[in-house]
């Protein structure tokens, strides 16, 4: 493992902090950050607000020169957590605009995935005889582009599968006490990780048995569309009888009728979602991970022993492991977040 | 709630980790620590070690008076988990050494559980012009005693119940994954609450499904007796067929047939057993949270979703609330402690 200066690293972990704020807002285009340092001092900050926009770098520049002037970025170092761009896509290329602001050093979080254009933006920027250090943080600056990496190279969209049930699994709690296993603040966090989605998927029977909304509400819808909400199903349902079919965001919904959920997922990721949050029930979890479409598990565990005769895993087997575990305490539950191994 | 400054505070953080060093060694008594400051200096400290020897006080008292002169505790502060005894038991009372000792203020962390003496240490420093403080850190000063405390109070033992299942509440895994759900460090870690517990109990069905050693190993037999095996059985297991029966220790193994588990605890108490860990299957855990007999619950959940066909909690219903949740990882598991709500 290479070792970079503890310096660098607390620059670019303000570059992640700002990369974060696109969570969920900039799909198809990966979340981005960038900070400007000279002399120690953080000059300028930006973040990639939404595909077909400037990027990251670019916020950063403008940032830079209009609060400390034209010059302000020559000589200066710049933070992105992903290589810089070095194709014109919908916007010139942010290795220009690097050389152009006569910045003298590159620091970098992770190569571009796309196989096409990984490495070339530090070439070019190399044989502009600027400075360039990779890897810094990457595994952070990684999993800040999770979904787009897997996307851009696989063709299929992130898959998180989200569940909540009792410390002993189960999924519903007996009738007379009420629908909820999970407590508010751990439905609010739902809301955090559905705003990161591009959409929300289930399957019939949750559709049939909950009739839920997987909306964003409040502040969590701002600044982005609602995610589509997926159901795959084999039956079609009747309009009149389901919230995803009849309420204002009801062209948001799509019916995946009669096809396996990899043929979902593999449709979904042609019409260029990234990342889907599954909240299906217990058979539809086990069966997408013994399928290993599933890449990542947020868990809500209730502080509960024993509930009603549903389990997360309906089937006698071990359907996955999971690795990366952290633990988080949410109020009065517990979260469980992994990566399937 | 009283506000306590941070001095006495950060004083009885000391006792309390002079205390913890007594944990599993103590029984029938509690775990008690004790530190005495002089000029804001720690001058001596001391924890009870076994039952009819010194208690922390005194052990305190010696430690400063044999390090810094005979007249260094005059004046000073002693801070003690626990009130002092007023009583003549297999020792002389506390509350006689502290004022020999000439000290001026007894700082202390919770009052005797004991009805019939509570208070009275605090009345007798009193009369003597000792300056006395109550109820600093309480509640974590409660938790070192809480064994001690349910059973002076009730006759029963406190109840812990450990189990290790999956992130969806299995029990089992398929036979080809072997023996073990839990990591290598989350056994390593039982071995400490064992060591903390005066008797370890199971029912029949795991006696005959895992012939298990129930045993404290290597560093945590050091310094006192194996704890009690305890066996509830409806039947009565053939010495011939199990460890626990036929091993170094099976002088410590207790078979309660054909009584209820209530009824076993009940006769453990009488014989001065103040803590118990249940390391049952899920058949008479699920009866011991429902039958209200459980005081603290200790899971080991590992980052598995699916297994064999055996649940932590196999009933219909909801067994038992907790409240007061920790997780820890413990390596690639998660410990949840929690108490009974």
């Amino acid at each position: 493992m290479i070792s970079h200066s503890p310096e660098d690293e607390k620059w670019m972990r303000e570059a992640l902090t700002e990369g974060e704020k696109g969570l969920g807002l900039t799909s198809p285009n990966p979340a981005v950050g960038s900070v400007i340092v000279h002399d120690g001092q953080l000059i300028g900050k930006g973040w990639h607000h939404k595909a077909g926009t400037a990027h990251a770098e670019v916020n950063a520049i403008f940032d830079a020169q209009e609060t400390h002037g034209p010059n302000s970025t020559k000589g200066a170092t710049i933070y992105v957590t992903l290589e810089p761009c070095s194709t014109f896509g919908k916007t010139p290329p942010c290795v220009e605009a690097i050389k152009e602001a006569g910045l003298a050093r590159v620091v970098v979080g992770t190569t571009d995935p796309n196989k096409a254009h990984a490495g070339h933006g530090f070439d070019l920027l190399r044989s502009a005889g600027i400075e360039v250090e990779t890897d810094v943080l990457k595994s952070e600056c990684d999993h800040l582009i999770r979904f787009f990496s897997k996307h851009i190279t696989t063709g299929m969209p992130w898959v998180i599968a989200k569940s909540a049930a009792t410390l002993d699994g189960r999924t519903i709690l007996p009738p007379e006490h009420g629908q909820w296993i999970s407590c508010e603040a751990s439905r609010e966090d739902v809301q955090a990780w559905r705003r990161q989605c591009d959409a929300i998927l289930i399957g019939g029977e949750t559709l049939r048995k909950d009739n839920p909304l997987l909306t964003l509400r409040g502040k969590w819808a701002e600044g982005r569309e609602q995610p589509l909400r997926v159901v795959v199903t084999e039956h079609t349902p009747l309009p009149g009888s389901y919230h995803l079919l009849n309420d204002e965001f009801s062209d948001r919904t799509r019916i995946h009728k009669g096809v396996s959920l990899e043929e979902s997922l593999r449709s979904l990721g042609e019409q260029g979602v990234s990342s889907v949050l599954m909240e299906s029930g217990g058979r539809l979890l086990a069966h997408a991970l013994e399928s290993k479409l599933v890449d990542e598990v947020v868990l809500y565990l209730a502080p509960i022993l024993g509930g009603g005769p549903k389990s997360l895993i309906p089937v006698q087997k071990i359907a996955a492991e999971l690795k990366g575990i952290e633990v988080t305490k949410i109020d009065r539950d517990i979260r469980v977040v992994g990566r399937v191994a």
